[in-house]
Formats: structure tokens, sequence, C-alpha cells
């Protein structure tokens, strides 16, 4: 999505780009902290120190810049949860390292905020493009949590008839309680709760008797040997 | 906290009470809409078609104004949600109860937006009285949250080893699950989600033997026999 972004301008010389890169950088930092109701071309140039008229060259409106945001935000969240999941083995392994990278930037992000948290509330009645970004980029990680929840199943590390939306909503649940009671109530424990959350959904829905498949140490075992 | 409130104005007249009363209904309906921070002596008055001046002298600052709204709120979800919990038997009925009266609110907040969650984006890292109030109300909120769980526990309804903290920060998940899933993405189904996800955790923690107590039908029939 960031690609695309940045293919909007394409006579930009390089230094134009690398410019409009350090303004977004600002501009995600900025939003992270008040929002990105609180976003304006204003406040963008002077925390980067840049004329208006500079930065508003770059996006031509607050529009644009939010929307900027999010495809920037949406780009590093998928690098850091999804994009190394994939290393993981199909099955619970990954969806244990998507859940744990999740945590791991939820954690981060206790001290500096998520977009995808307060936007939903800054949105969630507010028709427009900047509503549809957000609701775009939630609903594509959204589709790759259940895609690992399902993989999972079809593995047979999950049991079959488990529901995979409810899992992905539970879980979708213990990173936002995490983030409201670690980052507005700091309660402590918050972090130790949401693992413990996790590994309760794996524990109903793992299979009595596990079917022997490609992922299970034996059957590989066996498979190597013949 | 709302008597609190309208005991400041101890000389006052019905009449201020019940204009107040209305300024502070208008606030908080427009606070649920555009959030916390939206909120203004200016806006409130406009929609409840007073004077500035006249808004002013009800509550002299714009802090005194959000902090009023939050105390109204929480009066309101204490009506709503705990106080006809009272009636159900204590421990799981009455925990059900607190939960599915949670539930109606949060699904007619999906229109009209919920100030403890759009609050604490807002105010996670702005310290302050408006802060502190919003912490407040939902700490006292959680603690009852918690004692109906752990009341469940003593009378033998949920397993006396399994974490009652625990249990409260995964229904506060589902909570906010729902509410950000069916108001912000309109998910369909995710009323549904919830319901099933507190039917996880109460089967998780329901003990292999319920031990015999007042609470079951079998104990209460022997009692009127006796």
């Amino acid at each position: 999505m960031s690609t695309a972004t940045l293919a909007k301008a394409p006579r930009a010389p390089q230094k134009g780009q690398q410019t409009k890169a350090v303004i977004i950088d600002a501009a995600l930092s900025l939003a992270a902290q008040i929002g990105l109701e609180g976003l304006s071309i204003g406040a963008v140039a002077e925390i980067t120190k840049m004329s208006k008229s500079g930065v508003f060259a770059h996006f031509g409106s607050r529009e644009e810049l939010q929307i900027s945001v999010i495809r920037e935000y949406h780009a590093r969240f998928e690098q850091e949860v999804f994009i190394p999941s994939i290393k993981a083995p199909r099955g619970v392994p990954r969806l244990r390292e998507i859940f744990q990278n999740w945590m791991k930037r939820t954690s981060t992000e206790i001290d500096s905020g998520c977009i995808y948290i307060s936007g939903a509330s800054e949105f969630d009645d507010r028709p427009g493009p900047v509503r549809d970004a957000l609701v775009e980029s939630v609903s594509i990680w959204q589709a790759a949590v259940l895609r690992a929840v399902e993989q999972a199943q079809s593995v047979g590390h999950l049991r079959a008839d488990a529901e995979a939306r409810q899992i992905a909503f539970e879980i979708h649940g213990l990173i936002l309680a995490l983030h409201y009671e670690a980052r507005f109530l700091k309660v402590p424990g918050s972090i130790e709760r949401a693992h413990a959350g996790f590994a309760n959904i794996l524990a109903r829905s793992t299979p009595a008797v596990p079917p022997a498949d490609a992922a299970s140490p034996s059957a590989s075992r066996l498979k190597s040997v013949g």
C-alpha cells in the first residue's frame, strides 16, 4: 500500500521521496500520541521544521496525510507482526508467533498509542476515505489472523470443529484488553493475562488425540526414514 | 458520584438543578458521539439552545463539564448494568446478568459510542482530573466484576483455583472486541461471538463436580422440605 502512495508522484526526484518519508514518519509518531484527528499540515510542519507549504506540497490535503500515515502504519504492522511469522511452521507455531509479535508491538505501544485502536474510536461514525483506509487496513490483518487459525485447523493442531472466527474474535479481545488495561489503567500483570488468555484458547481448541501429520515430530521422523 | 456533583451547589434552587441535568444529558449524548475531548461549553450551549454564559454558570470550566459527564455516565452504567444484577442469586447467575446487561448496553452503544472506550484513547497519556475521573469510574466497575467472579467462586459455581482477575480480564476483552468489531468494522455475528466467548470462560472454570450449596436447586428443595 505504501508503494502505491509513493507511485502517485512518479516525477518526484529521490530527494522528494526521502523528504516525504521523513514527514510520514514524524506524522505517524504524532498520530500515535494524539490520534489521527489531531494531525494537521501545520502541526506536522512544526515538528519537522518545514514550512506548511512544503508539507502541503507532498500531500495536498490533511486527509491525504492521514491516509499516508495509515498506510505506513499498516506496512510496519505487517513487517513486525506477519512477515516474521512466515518463518514459523504453519499451524499453532505460526499463530503463536503472530500473537507474540502482536503482543510485543502492543506492549511497545503502551507508551506511544495504537492508531488502529484510537482511530476506531475517532472514525467509527465518520464516513469517508480516512475511515475506509483504516477499515481496509484492519480487515487485512484480521483476515491474516483468521487464515493462520484455519491453517492450524487444517494441519490438525486445532480442532476442525472449533469456530475459527470465534478464536480470532477472542484473540482480538485479548489484545484490546491488554492495550486498555496496561496503557490506560496501568494495571500490572496485563501482559501475563493476555498470554494466559491465549493459552486458554489453545487448550480448549486442541484435539484430544492430535492426528499424525507432517508437522508432528514423529511423522516427519518416519518420513525422513522412508 | 452524581449526588456529590449536585451537592456542590447547595444553594441552587430546584430549577437550577433541573437545568444542569438537562445540560449534562445533552453533553453526554454529544460526548458519546464525538468524544469527551470534543465537548466544549460552546457546543453544549448550541445543542441546548442556551447562552454560553448560561452553560458556563453551571460548570465554570470545560473540565468540570467533562467530569460531570463522566459521573453521569458512571451513574447510568451502574443503574443499567449492576443494580439489576443484585436481584439475581449470587454466583454465576449474577455474573451472567452483569455480562448480559453490559452486552445490552454495548449493543446500544454500537450506534452512539462509549465514553469509557473512546475516553481511554483520548486520555491515556493526558494526566489531569478528567483522566483521573475516568480511571476512577472504570476501576469501580472493574472491581464490581471481579467481586462477582469471586462470589461465584465462593459459592462453588466457579473453580476455586481459577484466577478471578484472569476471568475479569477476558470478559473485558470480549466487551472491547464486541464494541470494536460491531461498531467500527460492522462485522455481523459479533454479539453472538461475545456470548460464545463468555460461555467458553464459564465452561473451563466450572468445577467438574459442583458442590451441593444453597444455590443449587436440589439443596434448596431439601431446605424447604426440612
